[in-house]
């Protein structure tokens, strides 16, 4: 595991300091052994491990606020974490310090059916909101698949996204007003709960993607939609990767709105049909079409039968004119759960299977054959074997890099490298470093790939303007 | 006319300035004749003249630049301006100084039918824009009532709307990218031409509503959505104003999504009716039912006219339910224009009928009832009358206040005090001050009663990191 040791913001976690959070958050919330602080020190980022000196679990705004401040007079770090499933290192205490857990933030407050809204806590679990919201007729669309895991909160810190995105938008767009607690303690709303706002400048977009950064999220308005009644399932295999994302421009020439288009590789449904069978003990029944090497999971959703049926003829009639194989039409709930299944293990399938380094590139549609050709051609030259899925109706590329064989000092050294071949890539063809996952700690040293020094300058200024101490996250995005 | 004296932010602009400007655009994209000048010294907002000593007309980025880092120099005011529509004063050069105009930056660059983008600069007209993608087929749904003259850049500065907002969001959601100068004369690309984008703070999001504060937007890129090719339009009367609220809280909750649901008052039907014929010599010949005190405009669009009927039969069962009279289903594309021009026209038709404040306040759209007769109630306290209209599908009520026989000295101190009376009910009704026009200087003063100090500090810390000197449009929003 790696246990860098890097530079203290200020002063450390000294034990009056503890004493004094222990005093806002009670004996029971703060955590100060080391197998408790080990359990704190990583998310789901390769094999980060730093250990924070402490850990908090605050359970309302105002003991935030109180934390804050204590941490802003002694200049002590504060590491912001929701459910620890980032693949970017964002919740990781880099610089020690404290982590902030809002385990204990997990109430749906409200949902106000009348205007189609939920006022809900950071904490809660992506996938217990959107089955709160299903009950009474509604829809959360942001879906990642650590939905079972992952905190609203995190979402929102990193402008989640999921399958669902392409045709609903991501976190953000659902987004209406947050609850902040400010690095110096002060707690504000960032807007009203309203649809439409040009009232000054847009906080609540500025909190949503800046991974912690700005200040701790404590309530967040979201806005709703009426749940589609019906959904369509297709898989299409294609002979290359490349047939598969020329198929996917076409789709979106056509004007068809996809609620789903998910693309994997052969090898990335190989790995996940193993893990299923050998560490799920669910089997997946559905066999690969031989000699492809890529597929395409797409879903159609609405509420008028017959126009799924049409559409779903259109996207057939536009995959027969690229190398594509047999489609799968998914008869029964069971077949289209399955479906998802596979797709939502390829990356604790490929984790399992193997460390990996995770990108999450994003360009625009119509490059992504060039995209996805350049990846392997990268990997050729650099020796690392890739596992390339995601959501690519909008572009955006998981590329999962296999450590396999590759000695450690290639793996710290050469395959960095080769990550920012990869970025160069993407900026090249129009694109940027992170669709969904965020910059963190793992991307942070590519961010002049994607953008000037002025650019990070002004994200710096804003950094200082939230946070004049720097102590919440030091150490990610810039 | 008011032509207030308001403190200079630094030097005025001496004739060695204007000479560095001229030098910058050539002599004849710079103006200095008093006539000249008033024409740009004035928006769509009230009675408002404001002189700049300069109007510059450049015609690159580059140009932008070396204006912007001349002003930045000598601390000169730089106001930018669009299309001069603006109902908030955003681009009154309040300051006087150097107004920039944006009248050159007219092209649309690139239609990308592959990847469903567009690059345009900031001056082409939103009409000019909207029918160039209908030509592809493509569809870009912000639609502000002023589109025949209003620049994109304005519509972006503002965050505008319009009568589709309901269904398909406004400006910001279709922005993916823009190119900015800053006042210090920097130029940026704010982020990447892709759907979805975790890479760092929102800097493009930032910009959107921020009224020309932070930076001069010199390109911007836009996604766009497939053209719906269908569309059903109703025009509904309600009894009184609250019954047409409560419908279309109600619409909503059945899980219906209009794409346009437009409210007005019979006050301003009447007043557009006779702005129609007699001003426009266009006689509007849809009849008005007797006995009813507001309409909704209702639109659903699609691809499938067997589903838009469907849903209109849905819409026509639940506005049943409320006091309402005959639905009038337009039958031909004439009438349907007809309706949304009556809708369109009602703004001119009320200034031509008398000098008028004109509000656009928010709110949660369960809350309409409650809003539009506290309005009502504040008017005659107060002593005004208003006509109210507005996208109520979003909560979005336009509330023109007359000036009619109101004396000067009341329509300058006592009607301010009764809008303040206006904006506080609408933010204890969850809501806030502008949902699309913007806060400029006409609603600068009732900042503090949408947000605490602590925000307007925030935003006050970011503009200074982009903007030191404080040159870009002074005296707006905060």
């Amino acid at each position: 595991m790696v246990n860098a040791k890097t530079s203290q913001v200020g002063k450390p976690t000294t034990h009056e300091i503890i004493n004094e959070l222990r005093a806002v958050v009670g004996d029971g919330f703060l955590l100060t052994e080391e197998a408790q602080r080990t359990e704190y020190g990583h998310d789901k980022t390769e094999d980060y491990l730093f250990l924070p000196d402490v850990v908090v679990k605050p359970g309302t705004p105002e003991e935030i606020s109180a934390i804050l401040k204590i941490c802003n007079a002694h200049r002590v770090p504060v590491t912001p974490r929701g459910g620890g499933t980032g693949l970017a290192g964002g919740a990781i205490p880099v610089q020690h310090g404290v982590v902030l857990s809002m385990e204990r933030f997990n109430k749906i407050l409200n949902i106000d059916e009348l205007n189609l809204q939920a006022t809900v806590e950071p904490g809660v679990i992506t996938e217990v909101f959107q089955n709160a919201v299903k009950e009474k007729g509604l829809f959360y669309p942001p879906d990642p698949a650590s939905r079972g895991s992952c905190f609203l909160g995190g979402n929102l810190a990193n402008n989640s996204g999921g399958p669902k995105a392409v045709k609903y938008g991501v976190t953000r767009d659902y987004v209406l007003n947050l609850q902040v607690v400010l690095p110096t303690g002060e707690i504000i709303w960032t807007a009203a709960n309203v649809l439409k706002n040009s009232t000054g400048y847009n906080l609540t977009q500025l909190m949503c993607g800046s991974e912690g950064t700005l200040g701790i999220i404590t309530k967040i308005v979201f806005k709703l939609r009426g749940l589609p009644q019906k959904n369509v399932l297709l898989l299409i295999p294609f002979v290359t990767n490349e047939e598969a994302c020329k198929a996917i421009a076409a789709i979106f020439v056509e004007g068809i709105m996809p609620s789903g288009m998910e693309f994997f590789e052969r090898e990335a449904a190989i790995k996940t049909y193993e893990y299923c069978e050998k560490v799920l003990n669910s089997p997946v029944t559905t066999k690969l079409v031989d000699g492809m090497d890529a597929y395409l999971l797409c879903e159609l959703d609405g509420n008028d039968e017959e126009v799924l049926m049409r559409d779903a003829e259109r996207v057939m009639n536009v995959v027969e004119k690229f190398e594509s194989g047999e489609v799968l039409f998914a008869e029964s709930s069971a077949q289209k759960e399955e479906l998802w299944k596979v797709r939502k293990n390829i990356s604790p399938a490929v984790n399992w299977y193997t460390l990996t380094k995770s990108d999450d590139v994003v360009v625009p549609r119509n490059n992504l054959p060039k995209l996805i050709k350049g990846i392997k051609e990268i990997g050729t030259r650099y020796g690392f074997n890739t596992v390339c899925f995601g959501h690519l109706g909008d572009g955006n590329l998981h590329v999962n890099i296999l450590k396999e064989n590759i000695s450690e000092h290639d793996w710290a050294t050469r395959i960095p490298e080769g990550i920012g071949e990869i970025f160069k890539l993407t900026v090249s063809l129009g694109g940027t470093l992170s669709g969904e996952h965020g910059i963190g700690i793992a991307k942070r040293p590519y961010m002049p790939i994607a953008m000037s020094e002025v650019n990070l300058q002004l994200m710096r200024g804003i950094k200082a303007v939230f946070d004049p101490h720097g102590i919440l996250n030091p150490g990610k995005i810039f």
